[in-house]
């Protein structure tokens, strides 16, 4: 299929027009940088999509109530090493703080100001670090500054998450550009991972929500690597309109705008769902012929969150006997007699059964990097897509281990 | 608390009178003994529960089906090493096979036989092995033989599962034995675990399908390895009243019976999830103080299943985040600021936050091979338990290569 957009080369969230970042090291974390600020030179219309967890930490929460009474940010601190989470009244302060030194370093209003925190859970943060890491950040904005932003954000993530897109809409180039960082607990519904978005094009507040939303639960809430969501999730957009091009559900492009956004939304969950931790391999459950988009997406949850499943597929180990066990117990029903079931592309399971295939053959397959699995319920015409990563030793070791 | 009932030295399904077992090595595995066979001398009540998975074994559908019709079982005959899942039209007409030929050699109807299989997914079964394995079991059946049956029931299990308990019911003694099988997928409502309980007591059908799906609840289900739910899951009882004893609900011991009741398939489930795949502890999760029995549930459950958790008691590390984030995505409502959360018996979070305690010796006594956390909700009087094992190395390298 040709896509209606370009990639850009080392595109970051700093790629659309208008907007400056920087990252730095404020001594939180032991190592690498810690810190980061992302600046629209203008207010921004802006859209969350939060958690679900009912303990949620105290940046979230500030930039949810904030974000909820203006629809706008113009900027957006984050740091890692410290999640800000179950630290009671001094953790509410601390994110309130971190606003106002952003809010009054660049004179903007303070509901302007979006935080978001990750780590460790249940310690205050550094103060005085977070003090001195603003300071820097905010003295060094740049429009070079994406790629900085996107490595200050990661905790246990191996690489970066960086992407940025552009469309040509009315004659003018509209930027998309995208940040991320995952690893561990990432599962739908969100997870420690936040996402940030940015893109030059106008769209109203409510719109640019909607957008977000219907985006987010086909990308980043599609993704899993151990089940489990963390305090902190977010993903959050602005759109600084620094393009002049204004766009509506009305504007004939609308649809290759919402491509291209979808292009880097998925982009980035799968870069999370690649990194997860420990991982090897990324793995793509698709559900199609479903009765209903919900069926389909129980389905395709339910075989991305098997420990058995991604067991299996650490081990290059074809084994369908797991896929369709944890197909028939997502709690969606289907006729397991009617289902097909193709992993790597051949067909494994068919009538209720397996089929024979030369499994050196589909174990060799199996070694590759990226594991595509696909279920077909024969029972509609709708379609869902999951992404996971397999389940390894160093996954255990990582985690029985995270705090020492 | 004063327990009703005693706990019989090397009590199996045959302590209970009027059973003889027998296990024998039919060759379907490699080494171990692989089929077994329990008998009641007279028909016997029964009642049982069955995986929710909508992918289901043969013998299961059969057995099912044959006791919701008879409400009767005399024989059960057990295979380890095949599952007899996902086999078509081929396993139906085996699991049939393995059902008529132990009517035919005990002479009893074959609706009386229910049929288990636990195993590989989707390989025929080899019918010489069984039919032969059959024949041999009968030959032996014994009083002494319920040791043999538990053994032949497992499959990656490390140790047998066994307990009979006594108590006294209108000056007689009742006796309830029972055996079950687990290891990896154990998930709360059923997974690749079988459970079979027999009693000399003498309890119509009815009440016993309500006994067994009330205790199922607080037990069986209760449990996790992995998450995975398998296609053969069954726990059958069996109630002969060789005893000559009648139970109903208005005996003024009922609750006497049911408390020992529960107490086997407790320990039962105890016991399969102490034997997770690569397990090395067993961790109990209590929920206190909840505002109904199903919110307690759903928290338990959350947290039992949560690979950070396991991954964090493999590694003895008192991560109170991990267990107050698993409780907060567990889609239950409660509020982070009113509970407290216990580990190993030490108050570890409360008021919102983490509390200040000596790391090095809650790790000590984490080293311990039983892990209790509780968590205190503070919002009604409802509680519930569940258990599991923690996350380990050997838990990938058995289920990265588990076919090969």
């Amino acid at each position: 299929m040709k896509k209606n957009f370009t990639i850009i080369d080392n595109g970051t969230v700093t790629t659309p027009k208008g907007f400056l970042a920087q990252g730095v090291y404020a001594g939180i974390k032991r190592k690498r940088n810690d810190l980061g600020v992302l600046y629209s030179v203008n207010p921004a219309s802006a859209a969350g999509v939060y958690t679900l967890n009912v303990v949620q930490a105290a940046p979230l929460k500030l930039t949810k109530q904030c974000l909820k009474q203006t629809g706008k940010l113009q900027a957006i601190v984050v740091n890692s090493g410290n999640a800000n989470a179950c630290t009671g009244v001094e953790g509410d302060k601390n994110a309130k703080i971190m606003q106002e030194l952003v809010a009054q370093g660049l004179d903007i209003p303070n509901e302007y100001v979006g935080v978001a925190s990750t780590g460790v859970i249940g310690q205050q943060l550094p103060m005085d670090c977070v003090r001195k890491g603003i300071e820097l950040a905010l003295m060094d904005l740049s429009e070079n500054g994406g790629t900085g932003f996107s490595e200050s954000i990661l905790t246990t993530d191996t690489c970066d998450k960086n992407l940025a897109v552009q469309v040509e809409i009315d004659g003018v180039t509209i930027s998309i550009g995208g940040a991320a960082k995952g690893s561990g607990m990432i599962h739908p519904n969100m997870a420690t991972m936040l996402g940030f978005i940015t893109t030059d094009a106008d769209i109203e507040p409510g719109l640019l929500q909607q957008l977000l939303s219907d985006v987010t639960d086909q990308t980043f809430n599609m993704i899993t690597v151990d089940g489990d969501t963390s305090t902190n999730d977010m993903v959050l957009v602005m759109a600084n309109g620094y393009s002049g091009v204004k766009l509506d559900t009305n504007h004939p492009q609308w649809e290759v705008f919402k491509e291209a956004f979808n292009y880097v939304s998925e982009y980035l969950a799968k870069t999370i769902a690649r990194d997860g931790e420990g991982a090897t391999k990324l793995i793509e459950v698709t559900v199609k012929k479903a009765k209903s988009k919900e069926q389909a997406s129980i389905i395709a949850k339910s075989v991305i969150g098997s420990s058995l499943v991604k067991s299996a597929v650490f081990g290059a180990d074809a084994n369908w006997g797991r896929i369709v066990c944890a197909a028939g117990y997502s709690g969606a029903d289907f006729d397991p007699d009617k289902i097909e079931v193709y992993l790597m592309g051949t067909l494994i399971f068919q009538n209720g059964m397996g089929i024979t295939v030369d499994e050196d053959v589909l174990q060799e397959k199996m070694k590759d990097e990226f594991v595509p699995i696909e279920l077909v319920l024969h029972d509609g015409e709708a379609q869902a897509r999951a992404w996971g990563c397999d389940l390894t030793y160093d996954y255990v070791r990582i985690n029985a281990s995270y705090r020492s």
